[in-house]
């Protein structure tokens, strides 16, 4: 018996980091624990991307390969690609029907993406775009997800999902659980905020190791702290915060290290650089390795698809009998 | 060889009437020219009856009934469900990504009957409401129909389509043809207006034949005709409009008569009521007499959405590989 089930996703978009990979980190995790649908949302990345689509099949095995490299189980999981489940089209058409249209417009996100989008030369006001977050909506409730792995950001899109299922349950039935959120932290980037390829401050997944060197030397660390002999403050500190992923058995010890100024911010840098190639050396051979096979990617993919498909359907015939709309 | 392909539907609304059944029989004589597509589309139905959904599986039923008795022919033309074809979902939700919201907005259809709804008390301010007439677009351009009888308040809707046909082929390729509009005239209420149940002008299809005289005797003639010895102008006249569908071998002579003050309006009514017990007394009966066989309805409608499915999956097929989804 599983602690229940957990539905997340992430587009396609080509810029998989190290914050991503803490996503995932978090994915593998709690594939011991629930039952998990983790899919490559590509028709969300129409939502903001859909006038060059010519590197979304690439990007799709690209991501296929990052997910099954870093150690995401296609069989403890079911791992697939949104737009081979069609389902989440026809949801997402019967929910636009009982969405007030300001729910979407108030979601926060919206105007915020619309307006830096804008910023960047980029026109994206359609309506898909205004819909994205009943897409997610519909991504969940179809498997029935009573859990979802979420970014503080994303807090909004859930709320929103939870008083769509609770719209459904008023005018028709109950026939979705209200999902919860499991809050999993991101990476910051090396100058200590959001990490994003936009501000220049990532660092990228597929990172040789000098470059992985270089850009842990760039870290910031606790301002306080100016001399080696300074006692640090761990909890401020970009460095430390990599030190809890990446140097798991003695992050404690670190910590205990630099609150009494026994290593000093170069040396803890090393050490996270050594720790991250280490652990990295791994899963970038895996992929290597995997990047020959891609059929066997796309193999992986469509049998998660057809794994998808079933739970999927059984749920639209509970939606569609509860909507009155099977005959 | 037909003319092209032809697709139209009709909501199952339940409030089947006299100008309903003249855009059937439009719809009948279409049928020897063209290739012909008429859906139930059901999903259309819930943008404005999304609350209360129980009567729509009778509905379905019953406008299936309409068709087949008036004489939709299942063989000659592929009539379906809209709800039992998911290619209609998917093409929606693709388009909606590349549709800017303000081409929905402007559509004048759109905030004129979100008034006229509101002023009935009804609140249908949602999502799929504003996506109504990009559903219509994609029932349309699913099937590569080059024609689409409408009436003139629909053509706006037509036009949208366009745009996004032509939006389409502009960013991926081109993949639809341009839908041109055949105008079909609608009849008229007893007092000259649209016919509508709201404006209580309506003749019902399934009127008996007393109710039917009593109607066609309240039906607005020439005004400026006020003694049977004045001479009458059939082209103002409701009864004249109506004969010209029911009374296809003597209508000219009818207006001959009516200028010359050959026939009185009570006379004139008469004839008219006579024509339409005749002509509607064989429907009604092959109506009375299908409805003993919902199983066959249920049976032509799947046949239908099968043959629907073959061409719906193969332009889903282009439309996927035109926008590079097709992995």
């Amino acid at each position: 018996m599983t602690k229940g089930r957990i539905f997340s996703g992430m587009q396609p978009s080509g810029k998989f980091h190290m914050g991503n990979y803490q996503v995932l980190n978090n994915w593998i995790q709690l594939q011991e624990e629930y039952d998990c649908f983790y899919s490559i949302v590509d028709w969300h990345a129409l939502t903001s991307s859909y006038e060059d689509t010519s590197l979304l099949p690439d990007r799709v095995l690209n991501m296929a390969l990052d997910w099954f490299s870093a150690g995401l189980d296609p069989e403890k999981n079911v791992i697939f690609v949104q737009s081979h489940v069609k389902e989440h089209a026809e949801l997402h058409l019967l929910l636009s029907m009982i969405t007030p249209l300001s729910w979407l417009e108030r979601v926060p996100t919206y105007k915020d993406k619309l307006q830096q989008l804008a910023d960047m030369g980029k026109e994206i006001n359609t309506y898909g775009f205004l819909g994205y977050p009943e897409l997610q909506t519909a991504d969940i409730i179809l498997y029935k997800a009573n859990a979802v792995p979420v970014a503080e950001d994303q807090i909004p899109h859930l709320e929103l999902a939870r008083e769509v299922i609770r719209r459904f349950a008023h005018l028709y039935r109950p026939v979705f659980p209200e999902p919860q959120a499991i809050l999993s932290p991101l990476l910051p980037g090396v100058d200590g905020r959001k990490m994003s390829k936009s501000y220049g401050n990532e660092i990228p997944y597929a990172a040789e190791p000098e470059d992985l060197k270089t850009r842990v030397r760039m870290m910031v660390t606790d301002p306080q702290r100016v001399k080696k002999t300074d006692p640090g403050d761990p909890d401020v500190c970009t460095i430390y915060t990599f030190h809890k992923i990446f140097s798991a058995n003695e992050h404690i010890q670190i910590a205990d290290n630099c609150r009494q100024a026994g290593i000093g911010c170069v040396d803890c840098k090393k050490r996270l650089a050594e720790q991250m190639i280490a652990t990295l050396s791994d899963v970038h051979s895996r992929r290597k390795d995997l990047a020959t096979k891609p059929n066997k990617v796309m193999e992986y993919l469509a049998y998660g698809a057809e794994r998808a498909r079933k739970v999927a359907a059984a749920t639209m015939q509970e939606v569609r009998e509860a909507m009155n709309l099977s005959y």
